[in-house]
């Protein structure tokens, strides 16, 4: 690709990922040109296309993969559609960046891939918290031997409120819908694969997240291949807020990701001192790491390197969940090789 | 028993603990008088009963226990005396503080603590950290209500350096030896019961280890009746020192105890900042647990209280380690009552 | 103003600071259209002018202030030139933003802000710390009489690193140039005047800057109207970073603002605990609240509203650094109203 | 001395200070054997003798100095009596423990230290501070050049609740009886001399306080030999408790001292988080430290070296304080020369 020109990009789906990444498209990346974007809402698209100067809307994802000045598109939609795209798209051309999970399905996953590396487009999948600089920091101890050996890795995970039933009913569930962010920290973090998982959980938040059939709080052990042995721990409601933190522990030492501070001030009354809640969610917390995600991505088609974040790593989180989830039923570890 | 008369008290071990509770008794406990040792090291032994005034001393501890002016003993000596010694004072009619684990036959505890009700003597086990400022908060806003419900603990516990692989032989293993006081932690913090356990672990620390049997590395799944899901992770060697901390997450909060620093300096230089290493081990970092347990123990022989580790507390960690040892063995979660 | 239509927005200067105020107007300001740019260094603004569509550019501010699409200026080119085209700009009856200081004549800081009074125009002065967000919640604390009355306040600004002496030489010296941001912030913080300034000091970091006949470190005690006294210390080099942080200590409690840290990752090693360093300086630090201060000046526009941060309160600073210089060179606390 | 023996050793004055010795000395410091105190309170004594089976008691110091038993005394009686008891002491060959100030008359402080001299015996000043581990860390930082040629220092220290004002009338106002202590601090941190005082102050907590002729809120600048500028800021009550904080930041790096907690746990709920308040008072704060004082004491007794805090360490914080007073009613900076 001539990096002197801008690369074209349209954006299919305008929830609040979309949203973001039709902000940052606009605002932060300079190197593209955002050409279009395909979305069901009409109302809510309108004043994005407004603000942001976006030439074309489309309802129909297809007319926009149609369009020969677009060379990438974002496949933020529900996730019932990202392997429909995802396959049109690639097959049109385009560099695919699609949300996370690909699909529940892993025959699909598959099928996905191969008609992705046939294509020879790039495909990256949106796992955005690689991009956090506190867990690239993480990454980088462990990948650089600062830590030795890595033996033990504790990740905590949980959101500040449960989302609605009518979405837990649809989401497939804790571990493809939010351990899945996990699954994928743990094996960026490690730069190892995981072979046995052990799910335990069960439903404290909300009698109706059960009712649904899923459950809101669960502690998952990881086994590596290289011995290192992991634990997540996944509430749908931290009433302190979003808590995003990662230890890992090794031979030669320990490092911890703790939450960042909304603000650096300490109270200090008679009854103790009082320090700020982290940021709300995923999107304060993680805006630079969603930004960056996409910078990546765009250098990559530019630079003609490899996604940071594959389709491999696109899928193995999806087997990673599907293990936890018969662990949880039948009350063993499950090896990844059973799935 | 008279308040205003002090307590007679005779130490049966004087190894690394038996010497700690010998300076506590002699200096700082004014409600006792100390009045015989005993142990088998006789050179060692008479430093301190210099140093102390200490007006006996035996390697005999029938003697010691035949001494009317002894109203309480602290057996400190080798796990596999402490059945018997403990026995014995009970039925001599001695107020017992038994440190841990009582021993590694569960036919053996439940015999002891039959003997020690019989007897009517108090009956206390060394479970030190319960004692701990921090832990006793931590234990204060669960039971409080502070934080809700508890839905995840966290235990982690790991210690400078490995024992001498002398010692690992013939310590009962990880579980028995070092989880064994984590286990007591669990049950202490949340006040309720374990049903389940699940182990996974491994030797990375020192291969020597393994040779032994043993494993050195470990992270424990626990669930308990009240729901609650817990995790224990355990190395037998932080390059940063002992490393015990504890989080326990509910729904209207978390409380976290971190590791108290020796000093509370930062230095900020060119390479960013950096804070001094935490209490070297257990002696240093749990002196003042050490010595509340035995105000405790003698307040409960003063009041005709209960004491406040009971001979169940002293054995159900010792039937979570069986069970960890199975869980461990077999690859699966194990009930407590398969023990 | 008619707020459905964007703000015409000139930026005269194109330095540091001017340009990451182009930056943020053609990024993330979408209320405003910006129409031109004034610059001396033709070659350097050739490039912003392409990454960011800027469709006028000039070396001539007059022409810049003589279009009609250009509702507001920037001024951010050099100190000396503040007062001529702030002045311009308020006869052509734009809205000016200047930054700090004004003036280094505080007879030229009045007629310019009677200039500004008479032409109805908006002026806001470039304290941008004023909007950072854990300096916004230490204002609030003490406005809200969350801390009681104030009493104490210390204020700790220390920069990486010294400027390059030729600028040392026309900066107008560390009170003026450096410490000027911390009176504001002593203002605004305690939301009451200055009576009384000492100052002492020294050359510690650079014999240089003694021969450009300046000083790099500096302690300023403030005595406030209200009683409060505050302390502000400076160094021209701080090896582990910028150093910005406040503490405010009143009757029922006290408020500080740590720095940020660049990530939250802690590392423990052998030799203790190491945590990250701070942003490295102003752009870094305080990118948000350079971004704020432009969104608040806009927003005063639209709404009709005062600026936040008034002419008066770009006199205040000045002439406490006055206060500072003779207080420093008479050794005696100096009254402002002997300025 | 014969290091073999222990070394007979006599208090005078059993209040707060003079107690919390006794205690140590009985418990903590096998070393030495207390044969007498000397007290004017007969009913409060006559338990502390039962406790700690102290064989002498009296009320006329005079007769406490003539016991040949008793090696080294120290003096915890009222600061109106340091002076006399001392000089009696040394006279009677007896090493001195005394507490600060000395006395507030730098005549009487020459006389002692003269008579001091000429005895040969040990005479050490109670600014136990020093011993605190966090100060001596930040020594050792600074003496050792970690960070470098110190350039500033900021000693923070605050009490948590005024004396009662018939205290407050004898105490020869906050710069003898509060500051002191930070004045020894500043000159044992720096290790080096101050040569000019500035202070500024007020009645912010107390109107009695003003009433009784002191203030309760005071900054005070240090100019130092070496260049270091200092500031130490008192107030006579901070809400959230006994805030005792050191900075020292040089061409290096800096270190600072925080408050240590009383327990490591931290809160988060919906409002934030929540940590514990420091250690209530100096008692408390500094109860290793006040052992650690006699501790150095007794051991430079034995060993023929002279103490860690010298006859002059005593009288340069009073000069510190009168120039500190001086320099409040004349509102300029004061030099140590002009005392």
């Amino acid at each position: 690709m001539n990096k002197s020109s801008k690369i074209g990009v349209g954006v299919i789906g305008a929830g609040r990922i979309g949203r973001l990444h039709i902000e940052h498209l606009a605002q932060s990346i300079p190197e593209v040109e955002l050409i279009a974007i395909c979305s069901l809402d009409a109302v809510g698209i309108e004043s994005l296309t407004k603000q942001f100067n976006i030439p074309k809307t489309t309802i129909d994802y297809t007319a926009l993969l149609a369009d020969p000045r677009i060379d990438a598109v974002l496949v933020a939609s529900s996730t019932d559609t990202h392997v429909e795209i995802s396959q049109a798209a690639a097959k049109a051309g385009k560099h695919v960046f699609c949300e996370k999970p690909i699909s529940l399905d892993l025959e699909q996953i598959d099928e996905t891939l191969a008609i992705v590396e046939k294509a020879g487009v790039k495909f990256q999948v949106g796992f955005n918290r690689r991009f956090d600089a506190s867990f690239a920091r993480i990454r980088e101890a462990v990948a650089s031997g600062e830590i030795g050996e890595p033996h033990i890795m504790r990740i905590t995970s949980r959101d500040p409120s449960p989302p609605p039933i009518e979405y837990v009913k649809v989401s497939g569930g804790i571990f493809l819908d939010m351990t899945i962010h996990d699954f994928d920290m743990a094996r960026y973090l490690i730069g190892d694969e995981v072979v046995e998982v052990y799910a335990i959980g069960g439903v404290r938040v909300d009698p109706k997240i059960g009712e649904a059939g899923d459950i809101d709080t669960t502690v998952i052990t990881l086994r590596f291949q290289n011995e290192v042995i992991a634990t997540i721990d996944n509430s749908r409601e931290a009433v302190y807020g979003y808590d995003q933190r990662v230890e890992v522990f090794g031979s030669k030492g320990m490092v911890t990701a703790a939450n960042p501070p909304t603000n650096t001030v300490t109270f200090s009354g008679s009854e103790g001192s009082h320090a700020a809640s982290p940021p709300y969610f995923f999107v304060e917390r993680y805006k630079a790491a969603f930004l960056s995600e996409l910078q990546a991505f765009f250098a990559c088609i530019q630079e003609g390197t490899p996604p940071p974040v594959t389709g491999e790593d696109g899928k193995a989180p999806v087997v990673m969940g599907f293990a936890a989830l018969k662990s949880l039923r039948e009350n063993r570890p499950v090896l990844l090789s059973e799935i």
